[in-house]
């Protein structure tokens, strides 16, 4: 094997990402590297002290910058916190004075940014907020994916208007969204189907990724995206993916320069028939492989080939499949970081 | 069925506690109780709003108090808080000032109590502060269980010293525990094991329990506590028991009077041979019985047939395994109460 790996700090990314270097020009990160990791001698050895280092330094990954809090005022709807936005960014929301206020409540919250009072319906909003993003353009909200994202203070609230989800960590917004693991059982051993993302993609390309993950747009309740990415991205049908299990939820909040990231995940957990085999249907996907848990595992803890947010999806599925045991330091402390965002 | 059942608050109990009343005499919970519950034709009923209101007041009742937590002292030893003692029980320790010390640190613990610095080893802090609780007898901690539990201020961390079991409530001492959900699947429908508490237990007579549950004491670690409580209290062999993963972890803290307890309660799996009976051996329960989960989540949300405790484990469980859904309004603030005490 010719590639050199090395994990990097790369500002183009949300988060801290595996890059792949090699002596000369780059090198793409196949299943071979994968399998060279995963089914390295000392998948076995654990060192009770040290064991869990390896996974809670993933979890932080998706959980930087708690120190950069203050930098964020708090946007106000109705009395209510939906979200934190940039106290730099917030120069480029006052020009659209009868959109934005900026308030000092004189209560708890002190300094707020709110929407203008004489947005009253949660469309009138949602098109007064769509008209900013535009005309901030790209060049202060990238990628802009025409997906709306509900803003609302918890899950079980009432939705104050609807947002565009490349813009959602500008305003702080609490995004849900939901994962799935997909299994399958063989001779008693538990084995995973992994996604590698698809090497055009605009964020994490080539690296794995969850069998079935995706935000939660306005309008369509868990269970449903879970079946409809279930097509989309692996082609489940929904006869197999009706199945599918809500297991819990994690939660990560991560503040990089302007963008203050808050998600809520649901967890699901599909056991697969043996025959079946997962197909991309909308192009975002590479290849997928079946892979023993104990080994995905490893992969997690050794290396940064997963898209980082999933490493708390797949770690959350140790803890509830017995893959993580109390006797390794750190345990509680690692079950805890899982809801370390605000999970509500 | 001539029995009437009403739940009230029982003060002779350390938690709100079921109690049972008949028109003339006394009646006691019997399975047909249970069956009747948990076979009602509304079953599969399903109010999204209120749904989960009958899961959340049982988790409610294991952490009563939380107002009332100014009334105690923290307890700490080498800087690290490792309890709390309500300020009045405070006045029965004053008189062993070769044991206890009343100190204000001046820094953020503010006033607090400690024990004696001449007292530098585990072994000398131990015997010390069981000849205080010897001294104050029964009257002022009941129930001596000869069963010592670790002092630390995490699970991981060093213990400083042993205490009575009886006794952790009124030091305020956070307890470790194993609890054990056994299952077998019969025609892909999963059934729990559950265990029928003797009617001459002290606490919580004649009400359901966990198959297998127990304190984890000093010196022995959650695996193998979780074999020897699997041998104990259900007969399960160790070929079995072994075999019982662990998939998380719930906490609670309940203020009741000068009691604080507080509990980090390690959970554990176990898939059991369809052929397998349970068989009490150390003469607590009085009957065990394999009720399909979907009942037992009915007798969880609508009685308070359970010991209180209990109702968090099975809700852990009935979460992991696919019973409770996001669709269901509190779903996240559920999931969240499951850890509420200090789960470290």
């Amino acid at each position: 094997m010719s590639c050199k790996f090395s994990s990097s700090l790369s500002p183009s990314h949300n988060f801290p990402s595996f890059s792949v270097s090699a002596t000369a020009g780059t090198c793409k990160l196949t299943w071979d590297h994968v399998l060279h990791i995963s089914e390295s001698k000392h998948v076995t050895q654990q060192d009770p002290s040290s064991y869990l280092q390896g996974y809670s330094h993933k979890v932080q990954l998706c959980n930087r910058g708690s120190d950069k809090q203050s930098e964020f005022l708090p946007f106000v709807i109705e009395g209510h916190v939906v979200g934190f936005i940039h106290n730099r960014f917030v120069e480029h929301l006052r020009r659209f004075n009868n959109v934005f206020v900026f308030t000092n409540d004189g209560g708890p919250v002190g300094d707020c940014v709110s929407l203008h009072p004489l947005l009253k319906t949660a469309e009138e909003r949602t098109s007064a907020v769509a008209y900013v993003i535009e005309h901030l353009g790209e060049k202060y909200i990238p990628h802009i994916r025409n997906e709306l994202y509900p803003v609302k203070s918890s899950f079980d609230k009432p939705t104050f208007f609807s947002l565009e989800r490349a813009a959602a960590p500008y305003f702080g917004i609490k995004a849900y969204a939901i994962h799935m693991s997909g299994y399958v059982e063989l001779d008693g051993e538990k084995h995973l189907w992994i996604a590698k993302r698809s090497h055009s993609k605009s964020t994490y390309p080539g690296l794995l990724d969850h069998l079935v993950a995706g935000g939660l747009p306005y309008g369509i309740d868990c269970r449903e995206n879970v079946v409809k990415e279930c097509e989309e991205e692996a082609g489940i049908p929904r006869s197999i993916s009706i199945k599918a299990k809500p297991v819990g939820a994690i939660s990560y909040m991560d503040i990089d320069g302007y963008r203050y990231q808050r998600y809520v995940v649901f967890s699901y957990d599909l056991i697969l028939p043996e025959s079946f085999e997962p197909k991309n249907e909308d192009g975002e996907v590479d290849s997928f492989k079946l892979i023993p848990v104990k080994h995905v595992a490893e992969v997690i803890r050794k290396t940064q080939f997963f898209k980082p947010n999933c490493a708390i999806g797949i770690i959350d599925f140790l803890f509830r499949h017995g893959y993580i045991s109390p006797e390794n330091h750190g345990y509680l402390d690692l079950l805890r970081s899982l809801i370390k965002g605000d999970c509500s």
